[in-house]
C-alpha cells in the first residue's frame, strides 16, 4: 500500500485514534495566534525571505541573515536541496521519511540507502551528499555526538533534515556544528503546531541558499509574508516553546515505554516511535479494527514495523495503546 | 540587467511612485480579513487540497471538483504544468512572463517563443504545448475568440495562465471554453490583492490535476489549509469584487490613454500597460531619476517598451504619469 491509499483506509474506517501523520496536536503558541492577527500585510516579498524573517532565524542559529532562506514548508526546502544535488551521489538512512522519496520520484532523482543497524543507528562509510534526519521520523532516535561526527567526515554534504530539533529529550549535536558543507532545513510547522500554515527555512552557505531562493521563485514564488512577519515578531518565544513541548512529548513517550507491550528503541526526541510487530501491515490492520490508526512501517522501508506518532493527551493515548496491546502485541 | 538586479537598483534608489512589481494596490475584502482571523485550524490538508476548497473553486470554473487542485499561487500551478510537459514543445508568446523563464531555467525545460504581432496578437501556427496568460503580463490585452480558436486549433495542449481573468475590461474568452486539452492557472492574488498569501488553483483534466497534487506534495506538500478555508468561505463575493476590481483598473488604464504621451496598446484586462519608448533601459533610468519605478521592457522580451503596473490611485497615478511624459516622451 502507497501511503495515499493507506490514509483513505484511515479515512474510510474513521478511527477514535489518529496516531498516523504527523499532525501535532498541542495548540499553537497564543502569541503567535495574535501575531497573526495583526499580520495583515499581503504584499509580495522577496524570494529569500523577508529581511525581519532572515534576522529572526539567523540569531535563533547563530549565523548570518544571508545564510538563511525562508522556504514555505520544510518539505520545499528539502526538494530545492535535493534538486541542487541531484547530480550527486544521494543517500538517506533506512528506515527513511517516504517524503524524500516522492521528492525524487516526481523529480527524477536517484536516492540511495544506507542500512540503520541497533539503535538505529547507520554506518557511515560511503561517500556521497545525505540526506539525514535527526531527531528521526519515523524512529525518535538522535544520533550520539560521535556518530554525527562519522557522518560529516564522510560526506561531501549534509541535507540534515532538522524539523523536530526542538522536540528532544537527549543530546542533540546538528552535523552544521562539525562542518561547513551542511544545510539545515528548518520548520515551525512541529514546535509552533501549524503544519498548515507552511513555514520554514533553509540554514547554509550563501551560494546554497542562494539557489534555495532561485526554486522559491521558481516554484511558491515568495514564501507567504504574513507568515513571516508573525513568526519574526515572536521569536523570542521559541526557547520556553521549545521546553514546553519537549517536555510534554517526553512524557508521552515515557506512558508508551510504561504502557505498550511492543519492543521499540526509547525514541530521543520528535514524537514517534516505531516499534517492531512482527507484521507491519498486520498490526496496521488490527489496529485500525480497534478504532486506532498507526502507519504501516512498509511506507517507511520497514515492513516489521509501524509508526506510532503520540500526537494526543496521555489519557486517550493510553487508551489507544491499550487497543494496541491487544492489536499487535497477541493481546493482555 | 535582470530581475534582481533591476528590483535591488528600484530599492537603492527608493522612488516615490513604484510602479514595477504587479503588487495590487486596492485593499483585501474586509469578508475575506475577516473569514482569515476565522481560519484558525492549522493542520495539514490533503495535496490536492481541502474539498471546501476544490468545491467553491470548481463552482466558479463551472466543472467538478476531482479537476481542481489548490496550489500554493499561481507560480507553482505553472511550474507544476511546465514541469509535467517537459519533454514537450513548450511555446509562449513573446513579449513574455518572465516568470515562465525563471521556472524554464531552475528546471531546465526548454521554452520556445511566439512573436506577437500588431496589437501585440501572436499567430499560433506551430504545433505544441503553449503556456499563454491572458489578460496578459505585460501588455494588458486579451485575445479575440477567433485568436483563441486559432490556439487550440494548433496546440497539442494549452497551459493558460488566467491570473488576471478576474480583471476585464474586455470580452474574455478562456481556451478552456473551447477545448478541453487545457489547464487553467488560476490565484487570488491579483482579485483579493492577496499574493503574500498564496493562493491559487489548477483546473483542468483530472490526470492533469493528479500530476499537479504529486507536484505539490514534492514541493509545498499542502497548499495553505487556512487560507484554503477563509477562501472558500467568501467565494460568494468574487461576481462583486471582480465587477470592483475591473471598473477601478479600467479607470486607470483609461487615465494612462489620456494623460501619458506614450504609445501603447489600449489594455483589455489586468493592470498594466506596455507603451514603445525607443530604449526601454533609458526611460526606466530617466523614470527613476524623476522618482517612478518601471520596469524595462527587455526583461519581458522587449527592449523598446517599459512595463507600468497601475497599481496606485487615479491622483497620484496623473502625478507619475507626468513624469514618466518628461523622462521617456521627450518632455513638454
Amino acid at each position: 500500500m502507497d501511503f495515499a491509499s493507506v490514509l483513505e483506509r484511515i479515512r474510510a474506517s474513521g478511527p477514535r485514534h489518529r496516531l498516523d501523520i504527523g499532525d501535532p496536536d498541542l495548540p499553537p503558541p497564543p502569541e503567535l495566534l495574535e501575531a497573526l492577527g495583526r499580520a495583515r500585510d499581503f504584499r509580495y516579498g522577496p524570494p529569500e525571505g523577508l529581511p525581519e524573517f532572515r534576522e529572526a532565524v539567523a540569531e535563533v542559529f547563530g549565523v548570518e541573515p544571508g545564510e538563511v532562506a525562508a522556504v514555505a514548508g520544510g518539505r520545499l526546502g528539502l526538494a530545492a536541496l535535493m534538486w541542487k544535488f541531484r547530480r550527486e551521489r544521494l543517500l538517506t538512512p533506512r528506515p527513511f521519511y517516504p517524503g524524500y522519496l516522492e521528492i525524487a520520484e516526481v523529480f527524477g532523482i536517484g536516492l540511495g540507502f544506507v542500512e540503520a543497524g541497533v539503535g538505529w543507528l547507520p554506518s557511515f562509510s560511503e561517500r556521497g551528499v545525505y540526506v539525514v534526519n535527526y531527531p528521526n521520523n519515523p524512529t525518535g532516535v538522535v544520533l550520539p555526538r560521535a556518530k554525527v561526527r562519522e557522518l560529516v567526515d564522510v560526506a561531501s554534504f549534509v541535507i540534515s533534515d532538522e524539523i523536530y530539533r526542538d522536540i528532544v529529550f537527549a543530546e542533540f549535536t546538528s552535523p552544521a556544528e562539525l562542518s561547513s558543507s551542511v544545510a539545515v532545513v528548518y520548520s515551525f510547522s512541529k514546535v509552533f503546531s501549524i503544519p498548515g500554515l507552511r513555514i520554514g527555512a533553509v540554514v547554509g552557505p550563501r551560494e546554497v541558499v542562494k539557489e534555495v531562493a532561485k526554486f522559491n521563485k521558481a516554484t511558491v514564488n515568495v514564501p507567504p509574508t504574513p507568515v513571516q512577519r508573525a513568526v519574526a515578531e515572536v521569536i523570542h518565544i521559541l526557547p520556553r516553546r521549545r521546553a514546553e513541548v519537549s517536555r510534554a512529548y517526553a512524557e508521552r513517550a515515557r506512558l508508551a515505554a510504561e504502557t505498550l507491550k511492543l519492543k521499540f528503541v526509547e525514541p530521543g526526541g520528535a514524537f514517534y516511535i516505531f516499534p517492531e510487530v512482527g507484521d507491519g501491515d498486520r498490526c496496521f490492520e488490527e489496529a485500525l479494527k480497534r478504532g486506532v490508526s498507526v502507519l504501516p512501517g512498509g511506507l517507511y522501508g520497514s515492513k516489521s514495523h509501524v509508526r506510532i506518532a503520540l500526537v494526543e493527551e496521555a489519557p486517550r493515548l493510553a487508551e489507544a495503546f491499550k487497543a494496541l496491546n491487544e492489536a499487535c502485541a497477541g493481546g493482555p
